[in-house]
């Protein structure tokens, strides 16, 4: 079987591997559109998880070819979406009523690249099938369901996970995929200024259309005090931080007001040093929450989101720039992440 | 000083009365745009409250005219929208994180109509102006900032009640005003399908454009099986009340699923038995929890709702039916609520 | 194999039936100790559940001895405590983050007696062992574990539901075991005033080492009645329902405050007509929420508790009145709880 | 009038100033007992607050002397204990669902002390005294009482921000007497394991006695190589900071798991500089709250932890180690409390 991914870090190519095997609770899959993402190219360059022989891919959507002989919900020839994280629920972890990520340990519940094989192969493995697939009811653009598996779920857990209420103020750090998506949750979560915070006109432009009162550039001056200015001086309720790096989480904690959160969804590299000032975070008692979490895992997760696509909430396609064709063209797809094109927000692969 | 309201339970007219005296932490406003409510009607009629010689109103927007010697926001010739509920924020009663809506008991921080005069006046009285008043922005027409001080923040509340997640599935029973703005919330805090129920076409119409996915009458059979129908048998996941009676209640309880709410926003009279099936309830055990809640108080929470408008985030215009002006023509305007007239949705008066 | 159960309603005895086959994820446990519930009681008489041929019983500690291929966390010889409610946890219903406890519906994870044969025997099934069972850990006393299973998780639950804050004044209604350990719950939260309902000399004496500040006795007059005149005409934060009928919910109402809740863990039976009085319930906007739900399930939960015995935080034992020993003194336990003996809270069977 | 304090940063000792003014809705009381805090020893020597002539302390019970004429629930002669942080009820920020402490911005409501005279004086005012003022109930000792004005609230409070669940495994770093008080909230919430650390004898003895099960040291290792040896290499579900610094925080966020919550309510300098691993905190994606808060305000919060004296929850005395008699001898126990000798917990100074 035949998959893109890496040969060893910084390596990256086709790989012959052996199909998967269905386990009693799985199902195989073959996707119809798999998505690059910008984690894919982090893990191919050594940022973290496995060093060698890994296919990549972790937002596919596509149809069931095989399931183990427990499953119930799907038979082959479903259309389905495969959430990027899939946890064990046989697990302890998932026993708390906060997140399902963790199944066993930080990020246990992200199976693809993380600890096996991705989705940009020929056919891939879906750990429990009836818990973590989700149905892509007719009506629904398989395109739009794809976006719900990662950029959506991520997106919208980072406002979720700020408790973002009505007619508070909200900035959204990042206007990539998932900052896009966090835009969108604050409008839907019903706040009322909505600054985002980036600067390409493709993405910028996105955001607006997706509810961005405003978008400010990283280059017009410190984060902190824009917001100031553009807040009557009192900055955000919420901050989401769907991009930079420690300066702007730091820069973030210091825009949120008391009884603020800040939520980050922002992958941070292992090298980077996270640090802020202690006057900025009210001397350790001004009541600004830092959270940061991953993208919840689940197939009703997932179905809620295409609910969403379905009652027409929101049209996450408006984030695909980039459309191929072919299995064939994944490289392509893949070296336009990697090297993040000016024009770039999403490209997508029709596998078919 | 003129002032529209009961002189006794029925007998409603023009009542003339001193004007109010202002305390030191108080104001005195002259509305400039008023709008008689179905309470004010049930009030007039006996239903509740006090009983003879009352200025009826509880809704306006006006010109501030005078102020105490100890308050700081406001001065007079400020616009300014008035909550329907003004808590005395020196009562132990605002001191819990749930409602500041029952400052000394049940219903205690709803002083207009509730236990004074209200608004339908050549002016009338607020109590603590800072916490209580909100400032109306340029850019924001007064007439939709009077949409904020009750039916917007009694529909909201509903929705926040329920704990409307995203992607959730949501019924809204009765598509008043307040059930019209439960479905612009709804949509707002990022349900899924929203289902709403009422019968007249004005109202039918305005609902789908703030968000309902389709419109279901009471003469349709039971609202239970006509949502299981439409909700591949099961059910809601939140259910907002606000409207029908306790037959409508128990439907609410029936439709809605395990883990589910049902949030009631709707006034019950004296008179009406609530009762459910326990079946429905899950005997006890299905984890239906049943809410019913007041509009919230204070002046933070309007100005919240002021800055959606600002922010173009609803128009809560779409609800006002009718238009009337001056003074002399509340009584037409509340003939028209008192009668419930076919068309009606919303009648305002401006009175200058 | 041995067990004891319902011949069909009212007719109970032992039944002979065949060993249970364990499933590849699931277990079989031959229990060392069993403790009849009056849920038990009430499927025996036809309340609710299967009619016929069943195995009665759901609370047990016993010996793994054999388990599925895919089980990971345990093997035969392990001591575990067996929750009362086992959720298949490949359901969709479990991805929520309210309960565990309505895997494919209403009460649906409840396997034991709800749909399947219950622990009083010599052995029997666990599904999904891994996310289902507890060990118990060294220095735990069996018996102690036990009490964990049903009795200690729903009577926590019930306080947990309640939200009960540091402080707040607290009934609880009925001092069965369940009652009982939400009196000792109410003061693990930090609850004050704890007024516990109940007239059973023995339980009354239990509930008071628990930390009830008080009990009282329905025989005294209406329940809220008095409530009111032990908390300065103010009633109760949160009212736990352990015990009663629909009076006694609907006397919960009444006495609680505004922003209080009620919160059922007690069953109702389909021919209760739950009502109350609208005035009750703030005529609908008073902020009492109304809370019914079932005991949470899973093995995580169970550990939690018994970490608390571990850790000396609460010794549930008190509540075992009656002791018996062998298999075959099942018969006598269960008629025990079935009349209600006067000096019963709660009987456990040692069988080996 | 006759106060202790600081004439400048550092120069501390009895100041003569004007018996302060009752506002009309304000309350001047005359101590009885007074507790000085090291927050009073850290503004003295300049850490943060005014800089010149003010009277330090914020920790007092008294008598009322003087009302202002809106006061209604308090009259001279009252026995009341005075909450360390006094909100004014009539700003704006105290309109949330979060903390009623930051009125105008950080710490706004912490009045004394922080913009104004404080309680080590012959008298003191208070602003606002209907909701910021506490009876003391006839029952419960006044020392006790002034444990919960600060102690017992800012301690409690750290485990109600860490949302202690059932059964939970909680570190407490610090065993000062918010540290000891944070002990006593973690088991009355219902905790398991309780590890607090720390190293003073007296108070490790009395951690003991409020239900720590273990107490550490910081020269025994790094704290969350401890921590995790003595939780089966998991972690604290929770971890409250009341003491430590820097390192003390980035060692918390390390022994978190997932799904945990570090809870600050420790002192930060200016100078300090807060920072963390980036991979002790999940990359920024290991559902690791970082929380930081200030002690609650109001009367009501207080009167609760009365509550829970008088119904004898807790004995905050057992935190008194040192007891002084006189206004003359506050600079005897102030001294103690600014060299923190080795056997002090708390010193109390009764006036008369």
């Amino acid at each position: 079987m035949r998959g893109y991914g890496m040969r060893s870090v910084g390596n990256i190519g086709w790989l012959e591997k052996e199909r998967p095997v269905c386990g009693p609770l799985d199902a195989i899959v073959r996707p119809t559109i798999v998505a690059p993402c910008s984690s894919d190219v982090h893990v191919a360059h050594g940022g973290s998880g496995p060093k060698e022989n890994l296919i990549l891919g972790h937002e596919a959507v596509g149809i069931v070819e095989e399931v183990g002989p427990y499953v119930k919900r799907f038979k082959p020839g479903d259309l389905v979406a495969v959430p990027c994280v899939t946890p064990n629920w046989l697990s302890r972890g998932v026993q708390n009523f906060r997140s399902f990520s963790h199944d066993k340990g930080p990020f246990g519940s992200f199976k693809f690249v993380g600890e096996k094989d991705g989705v940009m192969a020929e056919c891939f493995h879906v750990n429990q099938a009836d818990p973590n697939l989700a149905h892509i009811h007719e009506g629904v653009a398989p395109e739009a369901a794809l976006m719900t598996v990662d950029m959506m779920s991520t997106g919208f857990h980072g406002v979720e996970l700020a408790d973002v209420g009505i007619g508070e103020k909200v900035v959204v750090i990042g206007i990539g995929p998932i900052g896009l998506m966090a835009i969108a949750a604050a409008a839907l979560r019903g706040a009322s200024q909505i600054i985002g915070v980036g600067t390409r006109p493709n993405a910028t432009r996105v955001a607006l259309e997706y509810g961005a009162s405003q978008v400010i550039s990283y280059k017009d001056g410190p984060l902190d005090e824009q917001v100031f200015a553009m807040t009557r001086g009192k900055g955000a309720h919420k901050v989401i931080v769907a991009g930079g790096g420690p300066r702007e989480l730091a820069q973030a904690v210091r825009m949120a007001r008391p009884n603020g959160v800040v939520s980050n969804v922002n992958f941070f590299d292992v090298k980077d040093e996270i640090s802020f000032d202690p006057l900025d975070w009210g001397l350790g008692m001004g009541d600004k929450d830092i959270r940061g979490s991953f993208c919840p895992g689940g197939g009703k997760r997932i179905q809620r989101l295409i609910n969403m696509i379905e009652y027409k909430r929101i049209d996450p396609t408006k984030m695909i720039s980039h459309r191929f064709h072919g299995l064939d063209a994944i490289p392509e797809a893949f070296a336009l992440m990697d090297r993040k094109a000016p024009d770039l927000i999403k490209p997508i692969v029709y596998i078919d």
